[in-house]
Order: C-alpha cells, then structure tokens, then sequence
C-alpha cells in the first residue's frame, strides 16, 4: 500500500477539528526547543512544558519553537491555544498523511512539508512531516520524532550568526527551513542516482527476476517523492506571489532561489522515471534475448543428431536383404556420411551466424 | 458493461424534465426522516407520507429531510413540489447514473455525489447515488436504498451537539454530510490498498492466470473510482468560490479542507493506477521467466540425451564389420565415453548459468 | 481508412463555396417536409418543390423545414437562396465528412451533428450528417437519407404538444433535436457496451485470432466515435455561453443538461478505449500463457522418453561382451528402472507444480 | 534523419540575416511570372529579370508574383530590396527546413507554409517550401521548384474570373493560395489512408518483417505531416484574429473555413497514428500466435512419436530373455499398442482443441 | 546517473549565496578577456586580474568581459564585487548543476545556458555552462573551461565589423551569444540524427544486444538535450516579452527569430524521441521475428526425422515373426516409404509457407 494512505481511515466520521494522531507512532518522547534571536541576540533552551511557551511571545526578537511528537495530541491543542492556531490546522498538524500545502490563516501561515531520509541498510525512503506556523514574529514547527532532522545547519546559522539569518525576520527562518529540506532532497536524489545505476548495471549484465522487483520499488519511491515534491512547488510559488504580509519583500528573490532547486527536483524525479522505464525494456528484451540464444542451442543439438541418430536407426533395421551392411567399408563409409552431415550443419548455423 | 452506462438509453426520446427512474430498484421500500435542530433545539421524526414535509418548511430551524427509495417517482415528484425543485432536477435525482455535479438553481444549490460501499465478500465495489439540495435552511436528501447510509456519524453529532453542526447554518450540514461520503472514501480506498498489496504478493510468489483477471477488474474499479470521485473536485471548488449567497463564508474554510480531502483520494486513486500497470509489468515478465525455465529444462535435456542416444544408435547397427563391437571392452569404453560426454554437458550448462 | 476522410480531395482546387455532393450518395430519393406550430396551432405538410417554402417563411409561428437527400444540389442551393444562407453553409451541408461544429452568421446559427445508428448485422456503426439552420422562428434540417432518422420523437411530441416545445421558441426546437441526438447516443453506447462485453467473454474463455480484429474494429469505432462527440461539447458550450440574441436565455439550462449529457457520452468512450486496451492486454497475456502451457507439454514428455529411449538405444547396441544382456533378470530389471525414471521426473514436475 | 533537420547546421556561426540556401537543390533554373488583376482586368507574364518587377508594384490593381528558385541567392536579394523584405524574412524563404509561421512586418505579412507531393513510385512524401509576403495590393511568392505548385486551380479561377477572386483584395489571394495547399493536402491523407489500409490487410493475412518497416516509414511520415501541418493551425487562427489591417474583415469568414479544414487534416493525422499504432499491435500478437502454431506442431509431433519410438526401442534391445519376442503375435500387438498410443494422443488434442 | 545531478548535495545545508563550486573541475587554467567597440572603435585584450575589469566599466562603449574557470571562487567573488552582481546570482555561476534561466535583478539581467559539444570519439554529448549577466552597456560571460566554446563567429563579427552588431547595444551582443549557441545545437541535433540513421540501419539489418543499449543511451542523451533546450524557450520568450528597459525593442525581432529556432530544436528532440520508440518496436518484434525463426527450423527437423526414426525402430525390434522382414524387397521398400513421408512433409511446410 503507498505510504500516507494507511490509517487515513482512522478519522472517518469524526467532526472537523478533531485530533487525531494518524501515522506511525515513532517514538514516546517529545522535545521542546526555543531559539529566540534577532541581530545582537541569541538564546537557546528546551522547555519541559508547552506553557512555559507564552512567556516567549509577543518579544521583539524571532522566536522559533520547536515542537518534535505530534503523536502528544494534548501537547499540540495547547500549543494550539497558545498561538491561537485554528482547529482544522491543528487537525493537520497531527495527520502525517498529508502532502505539502500552504493555507493563509491572515494571522498566520501553515506549511506543511515532508522530510525526506534515505535508510541505506534497507535501500528505502523514510518520511517524516514537518508543520510550520509562520506569524509575524514567530515560527512554530512540528516534528513527529525526536531523534532527527534536516535543520541542523539553519540552527548552526543562527548560533553562529552566520549568513544573514540573523538581521531578517521570520520569513526568512522559514525560507532558511524549506531550504534545508529542499537540499536534504539531492542528496536523497544522488543516493537514489547510485542505486539506480547499480541496477542498471545488473540489467545489462546480469538480470534476474530480483532486478524487475527492485525496478518496481524504485518506481513507487519516484511516485511517492513526485507526490511529496511536486506540491512544494506550487506551494513555494504562492509564498512568492507575495499576497500576505508576514511576507517580506526581500524574501522573494530567496523563495525564487528555493523554486529554482525544486523544479530541479521535480525534473530529476522525472528523469528518474524515464531512465527505469528505460531500464525495463532492457530487462524485458533480454530476457527475449536469453529465450532466443536458449533455442538456438536446441535446435543446433536437434538438427545435428536428428538426421544423424535416423541413419543409425536405419542400419540397425533388421531386414533380411540390406546389401549395405554386408560391404567391408560398409560401416566406415557411413561414419564417414555422418561427419560430413554433422560438420555442414556445422557450417550451415556459421552463416546464418547462429554460432 | 461499466456501471452507470446500463440502461440510460431508457429516457431516449422522453422530453426533457420526464421522470423516469433509471438504475437498479434495489428494494421497494421508501422512508422519509426529519431532523430539524438549532443551537437550542433538536427533533428527529419518520413520516409516513411526503405531505407532511410541507409543515416542516420556512420554519427558523435547520431542516434535514432525508428520503431513500428514488424508484419511488410519485413521492419524488410530491417532494420536488413542495420544496419547488426543477423539472430537471428531479429527472436528475431519478436518474442514479449520474455523476457528480453542482447546478445552482438560483433558490437551492443541487449537488449529485456518490456513496460507496465495498464489499468484502465480492471483492466489489457497490455505489449509491445521493442528491442534495441545499435551500436557505433546509436540505433536502435523497438515496437509492433504506439500508444504509454513511451519514450516521452526522446524525450522531447532531443529537449530541458535538462539533459545532448545531450552531452552523444549512450549508454546514451539507458540507457534514459532503465530508462524510469523503471520509468513507478514506476507507474504501484502505481496503483496495489492501486487495492490491494481497494481489501484488501473489504475482511475485506464484503468478496465474487469475491474476490477470482480477487485475483487470481492479483496474476497471479505479476507472470507476477516478470518474467518481474527479468531477467532485470541481463541485467542491465551485462551492467553495462563493458565488452563491447560500453558502456562507464560514463554511469555505471547511470546505478547502475537504477538497483538501478530495484531492489526496484522487492521487491515491492514480497512484493505484501506477501500481496496477507496474503488477501487469511484473506479471508479464514473470510469465516470459517461467517459459524461459521451461525451456531450458527441455534444451539441458535435448542436448544431453541426443548425443547419446545417436552413440548408442551407431552401435545398435547391424553392420557385419564393426571392430569396435569384437573388443572386450568396447561395451566399458562407450559407456564411460557416455558418461563423459553427460558430465561436460552438464558442467558447459553450469557456466552458463543455466543450472 | 477511416469515415469522412475518403472522397474529401474530390473539392480540392474548387473555389470556396463551389456546391460538390462529398460522401456516399445513400438514395436518390428526396423529401421536403414542413411542421409549423405555436402554443395553439400545428400543422404538418409534405413538399414536392423547395420553392414551396418561401410561402412559409416569416409567420409567427416556428417553422421546421426538414430536407432529406443532401446529394441534390440544386435543390440545397434553391433551399439556401431561400432562406439567405451563406455559400460556406451550403458548402457545409453538402459535404458530408464534416464533424460537429456551430458557426454563427448573425441570421442564423450553422450547426453541424452526426446521427449514429448501429447496424446490429453487420456490427458496424453508420453515420448520418443532419444540418441545422436556426433562424428567429424558423428551423432548417438538411439529413442525407430520407429513410431515417432520430427526431420521431421530438416530432411526436410537436404532435401531441406533449412537454413544453409547443410554448418555446426556435431555439428550443434546436435544442430538442440535439437532446434527440445525444439521447441516440446513449442507445448506441449500450449496443457498443454489451459487445464488448461479450468479447471480453471470449477472450478470457477461449481466446482466438479473430478477437484481435473485432478488437481492433472497435478502437476505430471508439476513434470515430470520439471524434464525432468530442466537439458536440464544445457546439453546446457555445451555445450555452449566450452570446447569439437567437439563443433565449431560458434554453440555457436545458443546454446545461444535454450538455452534461455529452459529457457522460464522451466519459463512456474514454472508459471504453481503457477497457479495450485492458481486454488487450488479456489477450496477449493469454497468449504467452498458452505457449507457456504447450511448452510445458513438450518440455514433460521430452524429458520423460529421451532419458528412457536412451536406456533402451544402449540395450539395443551389439556389443559382443555386454553382461546385462546374458541375464535372466536383465529385462525385467530394466523395465522397472525406466518405470522408476519415468515416475520420477512425473513426481519431480508435480514438485515444480508443472503438473 | 528527419526531413527538415540536415544541413540547417550550415549556417551555424553566421550573422543573422545572411542569405545561405538550406536545402536540397532541385533545380538550376529560376522563373518569374506575374499576374495582375482586379475586376475588370487581367494580364499574365513571364519576366526573364526580378527588375522588371518594380514596374509592377504600387498599382491600383493586384499583383501576384511567383518566384520559382529560391537556391538562387542574388535573385532572392533583389526581390527582397524591391518588396523592402526584412533580412530575417530572406533568410527564412531561402531556408528551406522551416516550418510554417506567420509573422507580421507592418508593411507586409510574411507566411511559410509547406507543399506536399505524394511520390506513388515511391511511396515516399515529398516536401516543398512556399512563402507569402502579403502587402496592401501584392503577394509575392517563393517557391523551391519551378517545375511544379498545387496553385493551377487558383491561376484558372483569376484567368477565368471564377468564383469572387477577382473581386477581393490580396488578402483573399493569399486565403485561396492556403486553401489549395490545405486541399492538397486532403489528397495526400487519401493516397496515405489508402495505403495504410493496404498495409493493414497485409498484416491480417500474411504478415512478414517488412510490414514492420513499412509501418515505421509510415509513423516516420506521419511525425513529418504533423509538424507540417500543426503550425498551419495557428497561422490561420492568427490571421483571423484580425490584428493586421492587411487582412480585411470579409475574409475572416474564408480563413474560418480553412481553418475548419486544418482541424481536420490534423485530427485525420491523429487518427492515423492511433490506427497504425492498432496495426503494430495486430502484427505483433500475429507473430506470437503464429510461433504458438508452430509450437503446437512441434509438440504434437514430439508428443506422438517420442514414447512409440521409446516402445520400438524397448522391443530392439538384445536380452537374452524378453518372452514377448518369441510370441507369435507380439508384433502385431505391438503394432496395435503404438496405433492404439498415437491414436489416443490425437484424441487428446483435438479435446485441447489443439487440433 | 543523470547528468546534473552528481554533487548537487555538496551546496546542502550552507547559507544562501555561499560560493561552492559545483561540477567537475575541467581546467585549473582561468582566462579574462575584453573586448570593446561602438560602431567606430574596437579593442581586444586579455587581463591577468580581474581587478582590470574595474577600469573597463562605465564607459559610453559596449564592453564584453568573458571569464573562463568558474571553479576559481575567488575570481568569481571579485568580478561579482566589480559588477555588483547579486550574491545569489553569483552562487548560480559557479554552480554548474543549472538548466538554462533567466533572472532579472533590474541593474542587470542574469542568463544561464548551456553550450552542448558532441564528442565523435566516445558518442558523447559534453556540456558547458555559461553564465551572461547583461548590464546597459555591458555584458558578462563566464564559462567553465578555458579551452573552448561556440563564440568564435561572434568574436570574428565584432572584428570585422560584419553584420549591424557594431552598431547595436549590449542586448543585441547577448542576442548574438544566444544565437551562437542554439546554431551550435543545430550541429549537435545533425551528428545525433546521423548516429541515429546508423543505429536503424543496423537494427534494420543486424540486430544484436548492444544496440538495445545504444538506444537507451540515445534515449538518456534526448532526455538531456530535453532539460537543456526546453527552459531555453521560456528564457527567450521573456526576454522578448520586453518588460525589462535593458533589452531594447529593436532586438526583439532578433529574438523572435531565435525563438523560432529554439522552437525548431526543440521539435527535433521529440523527433528523434519518436524515431527512438520506433526503433525499439522494430528492434523488439525483429527479435520475436528471429525465434520463430530458429522454432521453424527445429519443428521442421523433429517433424521430419522423429516418424521416420520411429519406423527405422519398429524394423529395428527383435520379434521372431515380422514377416516384412523377410521380403525381398522390404528394406528398399521401406527406404521409399520413407522418402515419401520425407518429401510429403517438405510439401506441406511450403504449402504452410514455413520454408
């Protein structure tokens, strides 16, 4: 079953707004971390209860909150009510089924997008989804887990005031996130490049019936990334098009930047695409062409000793009158005859080159 | 035949607004219910009769009146009086081989839907048709059978004013009941992901000819899923656009969510579509593997026993001067040039891989 | 090749609006029928001359002057001076390759449809071109045949004044005719439905050469069919979009529905075309299956008698010392040791589940 | 190579507007004739000169002058300095591997548009470029080959004051120079329909691996037909959108028409595709129903006279003690025994219906 | 692995505008030259720091700065200050991973391209990336590799004065460089389209393993050329559409010209796509083509000697009374019986038009 799908069921029934964690539930913990800057400030903590979070609003610097465990369902409602965060967006947070999206609450902006790890012990992609609220001064993200995540090096940034992260506003922190994650996608990208040119060094050398359910696996991966990237353009676009205010001008030329490397994904997924469409006809076709170099080897044993093993027989016959086998050079003549058979069947298979 | 083709040639001919009710009479019995609420107040009755409607209309409450049985012309017919529905209107509710779609009457908005039901025994997909219309405070239902609806999750939160349905308008208990039909589509979609996975098992294990069959009335499903759950797309979009005064602007935000919705069932449908035609590629090669086994097994035996045979056929010859047949151990030396020749046969296929 | 693309290079290098009868001359018979009609008045007539009806243009009440037989030029062009119409019209008319289209004149309103019929015999759809001309109060239909056509019914109802045609205008007239057409549609789609269901039948049962053809026929029926529908929805589009003062704004709706009528006709003809390419794949996967069956016949009984053959080919050899030979139990020692092979490799196909 | 692609690399790395001839050079010879006309009057010529032209230019009446020769650069040049052609619309008339335009120089129009010729020896299309320079009250015309133009029938109808030509403007000159091209074109797709349909009769009776190249070369040229003719499309539509006052409203009307005409030619294109590509698909099931034939034989016969001649085998061996070989009647039960097998397996056959 | 992907994840995780050299270091060698004129003067020189560029800007002459070696950060940085180019743009130029673009930064407009060299020794497509940044009266170029690229013309035209592009503004220069490249392509598209005739030949004629291969590689390269020349089109028609003061009217017809060719490559891509799929089809059904071949051949064989083995072995048999071989004349009976079965066997293979 595609991934996202499962459990999307769960919910069936239940009035808008309800929460209700659906997906894997990853881990038991949740984590919550503030970083709080603007340009001659910086300070870093993890909170152990969501409420201490009111006392980080309202500030004249950036706040950014993280929040890793969506699965803490009590956890996300009052983080909820602490930034006035609507229901249907608090429904989403908790849902990782979703695909990326952008919806403009005017007072703030949700996002949701998708991270993207490669698991190389077991050749698969894993997901994980991130939900941004973007206010005026404020991000709150969303993680389902703990352990891991694509934002390291914006959080390096900010503790390094490196790059300019620390004289822009949220916009920017929020540019600086779908950055990360967009560049976290080409090395997914470059991984699953070396896979598929092993693969397709299997096929051209040796392919068996492994290759057409590995081929098949890739091509589901290419349908789930297509679906977890092709969104993100659309939604990168309508931040852009620059219709909300929490938007700054000077973040424009940014999000074109992040656009860019986007389409570069979505036109590499397609790449990908075509390049194991290509790789099955090479499978399929050698797989007609093993067939092929198979019957040749039984009809050259065939047409050999057919006629051959036939004269045998006729001269093992028991007739009473067959003058042949009373002559002296009786049996070495017909030795002979069939050599001569045998070696221009021979030469006839070299020049239809079947040998 | 794909459902919903059969039998719509029966109103060929009739002019326009005829009621003819075309589909499958799936029983004979009609029911009409009640339900009118407001924020203080709730009722819930069964009629006997389509007459009594007429009391139940202009009031300040909202009013739900659900009717099941379409075949039932007369008692469509009553109804579309007294809530003064078009001709075409009601030709369309008789008519179960619609598709979905949203005309706006001007006095109602009318909105044709399908519900879906899977059915475990027959692995088939079941469909009923829904029309709703939707007045400045009432909302007229309409359903082909008394049975079973999907709706029930909007009846309970009704009589328990959970949610805020109580103290929305006629339009949010359209949209309840549009999010409804969407929800159950979640587990639809759910258990043919688990149909296709069971399916996707058996081609990889033990591929047979039934394979194909069920494939292919999986995919005929999804073209059936994809022209039923496509068109509501646009219902929704239109809805959501707010040209009509009847649908107020607290409900878009509802309603982007449920297009929302709409728009990941429609991705699962085409990702199953991918998934289907990548079954159909894996079935197909595995069918050319399998005769390609079968022919090596027949080619290994062929060019083992020809040779031999045709040595042991020389010497079964009844020529009077064989020197070879005189020796003591002529019998000895054939057989071990026999076994010989056997071996380095087999040990050629195993470097070719073919053992 | 395919319909309505023979005989149109019999107009190449004629001036524009040059009269040439394109198409096959279906009778040489002619008709000219006139019905006139208001909410009180009816009457019907059959002309000998077209020059009859200048006497029956301009009355207040809606004329329909229907002429069968396209292929008389003269009499189309005696038809076109009377009721003004373009020579691109009449040139229009009399070609009969042509596929739907509406052309606005400013008098009157030029649409082109096609009357399909499906010859049971012969498995084979027939087409008919019908001509609509839309003045203010009057309809001219030009049919290639006089024998038939679909508007009976729209002609029993101007009879009878059942429906509301008798209290509509010209437009409605119009409108009526093409609900007749796309209605025929639907009779059509039925006939097409249920052959292919029969020969979806055939081929998961029993296959044959001959269903690859009848496959074939139907796409190219499928191909022309999509092509005579698919700009039907772009005619009614036009129309309903209301910018001809000849179009009232109270047909619109009935626009809507046969509008939403062609939509479903096209919609079957793409899930048609799927369900081909489907049956398709069915037969080519049947195909490949047989072979894989028949290999596996020759592949048993091969590896069965050639081991066994061989064993007998080495008893039947001359040698003078062979020990076996001089047994008493030799024979029947042998038999049981073919029997043992031979039950073995049976035993050895059933475990590979050849068998 | 595709048509319209070799030697345009010849003018890689000049300045634009350079004069390179690109594209076969069919002939040495070059011609110029003149045609002048308005409703009274009419005069035909041959100039021997391109000088002679300017006297022909900026009269009340309209004048036609076709250039036959566009390998002959000097000519090309001066025509272009006495109409004051743009460099850029030179240097497109004497590339030949264009594809249709239309572009608007203010002072003039300029349009490319393609001749096609079928070769019946050959069954091969052949392509000849043509451009339009449309002024106030001339066209000049360039043409690759003096031999032959499908412009007869417009030169008949100026000659013989047939139809409105003479009475309209050089835009209606132009309309009816596209219009014979565009018929021509419908003679082509009958001479291509009806070898396609002598193709598909071969494929069904008796196919071989030339039908396979054949149908390649026909995809070949219908990949070149649709580059020729889907830009037409848009030329039309872009002269009849009427933004250049070179072409008056009256023949917007004609330009509807030929426009109408190019749909179809391009939907016959398409149509063409979908039935070759049915073909391919009919040839090869043919080649595997026609290797199931010859599997079935195969295993027929194997399965028939493998197991009697293991039992011929049995009764050739040498044992000393075989009790059946004594008996009186062994061979004639023997004989029995193997006509009884044979016969059997025939029965069993035919109930496979392999027979 | 798609070229343009490889170490694309180097830049992941840095902040925008950091300068990372992406792509394959070609050359440690780096070159500036200049070249200035207006339409009296002309001066060329190559600098040896880029801190000489400062001495060239803002003069009321066209000044062409090209520098080779992108993968020197330091250069790059410097020249950015010197032009204040945008630090994003900047990050664009040394990151070679780009498809062609175009960026407006209002001071200059920023251009990415790709040069395409065709490499006949390996049958390779090789790629450069150039950068342009088109200021009022400059023009920046920056290229990866020191030792070639395709705009020798346009160099040899400002040195001659040839053609109007001394006279016109840096925008006509940026034309001229655009212009260069896609005439380049044209070559490429021409030594493509001829490897292409050889690989069908020899599809046509000798079809082996590897040309499965070569066709896949064909195919990689088409996708490539694909995202090379597809984003061209787009940065040609905006730069056409003329929003920016920096490109002035006069270039636009220049442009529309370039457009065309690019529209013109473009169309050969999916030619050769075509053409591609077609050689797959033929290459595939020329494979079945052989194996029923080969199954002919070894079905004529067993079908021949397998009866008439098996009646050499019923007279091989050991019974004491078989009175046939007694007779005279039963061993050149049976000889003739078999040459009959034989020769009838022939008869009915060419009857079946097998041989």
């Amino acid at each position: 079953m595609p991934k996202g799908i499962k459990k999307l069921s769960k919910k069936a029934g239940l009035p808008p707004g309800t929460l209700v964690h659906i997906g894997e539930k990853k881990s038991d913990k949740t984590r919550i971390t503030v970083m709080q800057y603007n340009e001659d400030h910086y300070q870093e903590k993890e909170l152990s209860t969501i409420e201490e979070c009111f006392s980080y609003k309202d500030n004249s610097v950036i706040t950014w909150i993280n929040i890793d465990g969506v699965h803490n369902i009590q956890l996300i409602e009052k983080a909820g009510k602490c930034f006035s965060l609507h229901p249907l967006t608090l429904e989403d947070i908790v849902n990782t089924g979703q695909f990326p999206k952008m919806e403009d609450y005017e007072d703030y902006i949700f996002i949701v997008l998708k991270m993207l790890y490669y698991d190389e012990q077991m050749n698969e992609l894993e997901v994980e989804q991130v939900s941004l609220c973007l206010g005026s001064n404020f991000v709150v993200s969303f993680q389902e887990e703990t352990g891991r995540d694509v934002f390291n090096s914006v959080r390096e940034r900010i503790r390094n005031g490196k790059g300019r992260i620390k004289k822009m506003g949220a916009d920017y922190l929020v540019y600086s996130l779908i950055d990360a994650i967009v560049d976290s996608y080409f090395i997914i990208m470059e991984k699953i490049g070396e896979q598929i040119d092993v693969l397709e060094d299997e096929v051209v050398n040796y392919p068996t019936g492994k290759v057409l359910h590995r081929l098949h696996s890739f091509k589901r991966e290419m349908i789930f990334l297509r679906k977890s990237v092709w969104p993100l353009r659309e939604v990168i676009s309508t931040m852009q098009r620059g219709d909300s205010p929490l938007i700054h001008e000077t973040t424009h030329i940014y999000l074109r930047d992040v656009y860019d490397h986007t389409i570069r994904i979505i036109e590499t997924v397609e790449t990908f695409r075509d390049i194991l469409s290509g790789i099955l006809d090479i499978y399929l076709s050698s797989i007609s062409n093993r067939m092929n170099a198979v019957m040749k080897v039984l009809t050259i044993i065939a047409t050999i000793f057919m006629p051959l093993t036939f004269l045998a027989g006729i001269y093992g016959m028991n007739f009473k009158y067959m003058p042949e086998l009373e002559w002296q050079w009786g049996y070495p003549l017909i030795l002979f005859l069939m050599g001569f058979i045998g070696i221009s069947m021979l030469v006839n298979f070299r020049i239809k080159k079947w040998l």
